[in-house]
Parts: structure tokens; C-alpha cells; sequence
């Protein structure tokens, strides 16, 4: 007997505003049948990310999803069926099942250690907090006493990114969306300083927040707050490319920063990196971040909803600044 | 008795194209007098650079030019007038006279060995060879089989640049701006291709010239070649920003590449950097590229125009793409 596995697929490549008309939904598949030393998994938790906009539009550092399958995403699966004792039935791993509820796991995945809360292995254990980790520490490289501006600061990556800086003894400026986000950077994580770019002058409050200057521009965004970042930077100033969220949404690319030239006389430096690139050094920034974690020195917030078919909710809330921490759908 | 001290100084900060009405001449100046174990030289060669279209019109790395002074310009200063035996009478020095015929020199100038032509010592000894040197091997940091291209290929830096990059076994693509100068590149450099930016699409060329993408840009002009090169990187590739010429005359800022995020999936690196921090490790570069030159690997070409008044002549000429070769002025 054929388990039946729903599924969320892509009907089209978005253009623009992500909507319902991009995603299929389907209860007609059965669950697939794990290769040799594979086992079949049920997915429990799916994270949601921004990345997934990109992989629905084009080839980027993955291929683009193909039309018709499961939307990919990153996510927790429960093993329910399998011959390999290193994946024992029961076990829990960290996965990219995508938008579905059965999905293969393989040794290449990455077992969840038991008594870790699954919200926690998906947002600082996970992705977010490895991204935060090494695209602050061995990207941007800040020292004691240099000051770090973050935007997206109140999301997933970007709240762990500052908290980071500040234990690493810097200042930290965070950029968000709306002043109660503001003030809980500033109130509840202890950042030096907070800017609401809906509100307020971005490039102004920069100078204002940033005396000396930003050593550090964690890049969540793009846009214009990449290009008031890069026109406050401070003499070898170093601009993470982590995102550019702004810009996910639209239909044609939008011109870049008008004072790139600004890196030459700063001799500023601009570089991108992907996550992935780092997962096999994964076990040192989950050391530290639980050690932190442990001394009260971290917080993280997570943003669930429920079921299978809410995640294309869950992703559209991405992109319009709706969710308060790492947004994660639980099946 | 005052020696007459003619200068050439800023009449009002260049908007949009560089003209003449920058400029005023004046021929009633006293030449200046020298201070504490300081000299009185006479002003032999002037090298005229774009950066001097940067410093006539904004602060930057240096402060603007002020309005009425001599414009600033490094050179070769003789030394007529003099108490310090560290500045004998006849030294000749690679200083920071300006535009004017006497010019006072200091210890921290560098003086310029007996028998190095000046041209050389104004060209490949001197801040166009320095910062081809440390531009392309300290910032690119280019390996062996690695694609480097460089554009503003047949101007003074490019050329040398794509040289040491040839030297340093790398496969080597010159941008430039006319099929005269390709040849020169292919046939006389060695270059493996060159493109013809005013007569072909660059993005199609680069695609066709740099198969496996370009590991290193080494980028003269900015615009609309930054954004080709970068839509063309290959995966951690390196952006030596260099200069941004296409865009120095421009009244305002353009915009910046739409690509830019493209440095994320690509995990790219753009840098900038200026000359004046590796002045301290110049002998590096002046051994290298004195023993390439002498082992007849290493070619560089001049363009002199002759007297003071010449000179706001010379510096225009760099904007339309005239000269050949790095642009001096001989008094």
C-alpha cells in the first residue's frame, strides 16, 4: 500500500509579488521509496526563508526548482522507515524535504541530538544562526570596539548578527521596519541603537548613530539602505552580503548603489557568501551559540504556523516584514 | 631677488566635462621657500593622473583642491636650493609638486635612483606600476590558470596590469576602446584576447573569451563593463577596484550595477584600494618589475606633451581615451 504524500509545488515562476497562483497543491503522490542506505522520513518542521523566492524565479547557487515539484526548503524529518542503523526509525534530522510530507533523508543530513528543541535546531542551530555566525565573524571580521550596523535587524538572521557583534565587545546600530521592532533591538538585545527606515532617514540616523563611521554593514537588504551604508562607511569598512530582501520581489533588477566608487577611497570591501559553504564547519558556531545561549548572553524568537498548506502564507509574510523571528511551519 | 613661480591652478571645480575655464595660469608667484631641513626644487616631469579629476572637484582619500591653490599632481622635482645633505643640489625626487615650476621637498619624498629614466621612474617606478603591482597580486590575489580581465587594458596601470597577470600565468582579457589598441594588446602584450568596448557587446565577449568566468576584474572604469564583468564572475571571484573613469565627468552620480547581489550566489569579492598605502612597500614592487623589465617580459609606453601650459591638455586627454600610454607633462 502507496502512503499518500501531499505536496506543495511550484505552478509558476513568480514575477513580482509573490502570490497563491504560484504554488500547487496536491495530495495525489505517493511518498517516495528510499534508495540503498536511504530512509523514508515524515517531515515535522519546515523552515521558511527568503531564499526559497529565489530558487522559485532562476538559477542562482542551486538550480532553479523545476515546475511542478515540491517547492525546496530546508526543514526537521522524523525517520519512519529504514534499513540504516545511522538512521534509526525515530531519529530526527535536519534536512531539505521541501514543501511535502514524506521526504527521503540520507547520511548526508545532519542529525538533530536529542533534548534540542526543534524550533531551535531551525532557527540558531539552523541555518540562521550558522549564516549569522560566519558571514559576521568570517566575512565582516569585527573587532573589539568597531561599530556594526545590521538591516533586517529584527528578523531571523539579522536580531542573532547583532547580539553576536555585541558579545564580540562592538557597537551595534540595528535598521527594522516599525519602532516597536526598534525598540526591542534596542530594550530587549541590547543594541546601541535602532533605525526605523520607514520613518526615519536612514543615511541621516546613520551619521547621527555612527560617529566614527560603520566598520561593519551586515547586509540583509540591498537597496537604498545598502547605498546610505556604503556612503557612512569607515575607512576599510567591510559591506557582508548576506541578502538583498528589497529586491526579491521585483520584476526587472533594480539599479545598484550609486557610490560604489566610495570602496576605492575607503578601500572598502563588498563580498557575498552562501551558508552552505559552511555547514561542514558547522559544530563551531553551534558550540559557541549554545555556550552563549547557556549564560542567557542570546535570544531567539521564532514565528510558527501550522500545517502544511500555510506556507506559502509563511513565506509571503517574509517579504512584507510581517513575522517576528524565524518563520518555521509546523506539519 | 624672488625666482617667478608659474602655476597652474583651479579657476572652480569641475561639473560634467572636464574644460579649460578649470583652469587659470599665473605667472606672479614667488617660488616658495623651503622650511627646516626642506629644499627648493624645480619641477622636471609631471605625471597627470585621473585621480586629479577626483581631487579638483570633492574631498576624498585627500582633501578637494582648494579653490585658487596649484593643482595637485605628483612629479620629479630637481633639487636646486638646499641645507640637508639628504637632499643634495641635483637630486631629482618623486614628489607631490602640483602644477607650478618650483616646488618644495621633503625627506618623506622618494628619491629617484641615478641613472632610472625619468619616464620609468614616473610610469612603471612609480604610482602606475605600484598600484598595477599590489592592485592585481595583493587585492585580486590571481593563482596560475586563473582568468583575469582588465579594463582601461590599454592605458598606462591596465597595460601593465595584464602584463604581470601574464607573468603570473594567468589566461588575460583586455577591455578597451579601439580595435588599434586590441591588436596592440594581442600582438604586442600578449594578451590572450582583447574586446572593443565601443564596437562589440562586452557581456557576449566576455562570455566568449572567459569560458570558465573571470576569476579576477581589475576594474579602470566603473559603469556598465563593472556590470558585464560582474554578471560573468566565476565563483569566488575577485573585483580589484581600481577607478571608475567612465564616470568621473559625470555631473551625477550613476547608478550602481543591477547585478550586485550576484556577488552573493557567487560568493564574490569587491575590493577597493589606493595606491598611497603601499608607497611604504614600493621596493617590493620596484625589484619585481624591474627584473621583469630587464628580462624583456615587461613593456610600458609613455605619452609626454611638452611644457606647463600643456597640462590641463594632457589631463583631458586621458578623459577621451587619446593617449597611449601612461600621460606626463615635461617642464
Amino acid at each position: 500500500m502507496t502512503t499518500a504524500n501531499r505536496q506543495i509545488t511550484l505552478a509558476h515562476r513568480p514575477e513580482g509579488q509573490l502570490a497563491q497562483s504560484c504554488f500547487s497543491r496536491s495530495d495525489d503522490n505517493p511518498a517516495p521509496t528510499p534508495g540503498e542506505g536511504e530512509a523514508l522520513g515524515k517531515v515535522e518542521w519546515l523552515s521558511i526563508d527568503p531564499t526559497i523566492r529565489m530558487w522559485m524565479a532562476m538559477d542562482t547557487y542551486l538550480p532553479a526548482i523545476e515546475i511542478g515539484a515540491p517547492i525546496r526548503s530546508a526543514g526537521l524529518v522524523r525517520v519512519v522507515e529504514s534499513d540504516n542503523p545511522a538512521l534509526a526509525v525515530g531519529t530526527l534530522v535536519f534536512a531539505t524535504p521541501g514543501w511535502q510530507e514524506y521526504a527521503i533523508v540520507t547520511e548526508r543530513d545532519q542529525v538533530v541530538p536529542e533534548g534540542v528543541d526543534p524550533t531551535a535546531a531551525l532557527s540558531i542551530f539552523g541555518i540562521t544562526g550558522i549564516t549569522a555566525y560566519f558571514g559576521l565573524l568570517d566575512i565582516g571580521r569585527p573587532t573589539e570596539g568597531e561599530t556594526v550596523v545590521v538591516s533586517g535587524a529584527a528578523g531571523s538572521t539579522g536580531s542573532i548578527v547583532g547580539q553576536i557583534a555585541k558579545i564580540k565587545g562592538c557597537r551595534v546600530v540595528g535598521i527594522a521596519g516599525s519602532d516597536d521592532k526598534c525598540s526591542w533591538l534596542t530594550n530587549e538585545l541590547g543594541f546601541d541603537a535602532a533605525i526605523n527606515y520607514r520613518s526615519e532617514n536612514v543615511a541621516a540616523k546613520l551619521r547621527e548613530t555612527c560617529p566614527d563611521g560603520i566598520d561593519v554593514y551586515f547586509d540583509n537588504v540591498g537597496g537604498d539602505i545598502l547605498e546610505a551604508a556604503i556612503g557612512h562607511l569607515a575607512l576599510r569598512g567591510r559591506v557582508v552580503m548576506c541578502g538583498a530582501i528589497s529586491q526579491y520581489n521585483d520584476s526587472a533588477p533594480s539599479p545598484g548603489p550609486r557610490n560604489l566608487s566610495a570602496l576605492i577611497s575607503k578601500r572598502g570591501r563588498m563580498e557575498g557568501f552562501i551558508v552552505l559553504d559552511y555547514l561542514k564547519r558547522s559544530g563551531e558556531a553551534i558550540q559557541d551559540l549554545a555556550t552563549w545561549l547557556a549564560e542567557g548572553r542570546l535570544t531567539f524568537t521564532v514565528d510558527v504556523m501550522e500545517g502544511l498548506d500555510s506556507a506559502p502564507d509563511a513565506l509571503m509574510k517574509l517579504f512584507d516584514g510581517g513575522n517576528t523571528g524565524k518563520m518555521m511551519v509546523r506539519l
